[in-house]
């Protein structure tokens, strides 16, 4: 697992509120569907229902402000099978799978490990999402997409 | 307040417990005093006493799992003056205050806000971390200063 984080998603409450909140700060996102990216230099911030979020990761309690918190660290690679690769390693390392990889609704593939404190990290291959040498990531424009 | 996250704290319950973890999934840290710092790309990663960050956030209820998670986020600012400047953004957007402004025992300044969902932001110049044109830092290496 290379030694870099790609997305940062907040589970949240209510994504209006959420959003008019980060926007007061001057941040500008994209909404897609029910929720909204932002390209915050070579990371990408994501709110994102705290729902949806623990049922994607495979989490219970999260909802309740559990261990979870509502905070997922996300690790993007390069190809599919380094998917398998690194939710492996974190299981040998000790890690708890809560969600094996599996074919994700975007075409891309993804699974979750928790670390020793419940931290969720999200392993994920999205071909829609470039890449750079240095594995960081930039949002598509998800407008001219649709 | 700039579109960018600085850095990623992970509280945690055992420290070395949460090294090694992180280490056998081979990413290589700096240990100083009772925190590690990973440069992650142009985020810096920290591993750091889930007491010792609720107490520094002036959040309660952070070490049983509560809203925190034992999870904040830091945005770095580029002179002690936009601490104020950002934290002040934050309540005026609706965020709440958890720890005013203050110096802080590296020698710089800094605050923290929670968002709508509680989730915690620290907002800090630290005259040590180095910040480039676009606002990414970089670690020092701390073993050069000791």
């Amino acid at each position: 697992m290379e030694q870099r984080v790609s997305m940062v998603t907040l589970g949240v409450t209510d994504l209006e509120r959420s959003r008019t909140f980060y926007e007061r700060l001057g941040w500008r996102g994209q909404t897609v569907q029910r929720t909204v990216f932002y390209q915050a230099g070579g990371l990408i911030v994501v709110l994102w229902g705290r729902e949806d979020l623990a049922a994607d990761a495979g989490v219970r309690g999260a909802s309740s402000g559990g261990p979870v918190g509502g905070v997922a660290l996300a690790h993007n690679v390069r190809c599919r099978s380094e998917v398998d690769e690194v939710v492996n390693a974190a299981e040998s390392a000790g890690g708890e799978v809560t969600s094996r990889p599996a074919e994700t609704f975007y075409g891309g593939y993804a699974g979750y490990f928790r670390d020793p404190d419940g931290h969720v990290w999200e392993v994920a291959w999205n071909p829609g999402f470039s890449m750079r040498e240095d594995g960081s990531i930039t949002l598509p424009d998800f407008a001219s997409e649709a």
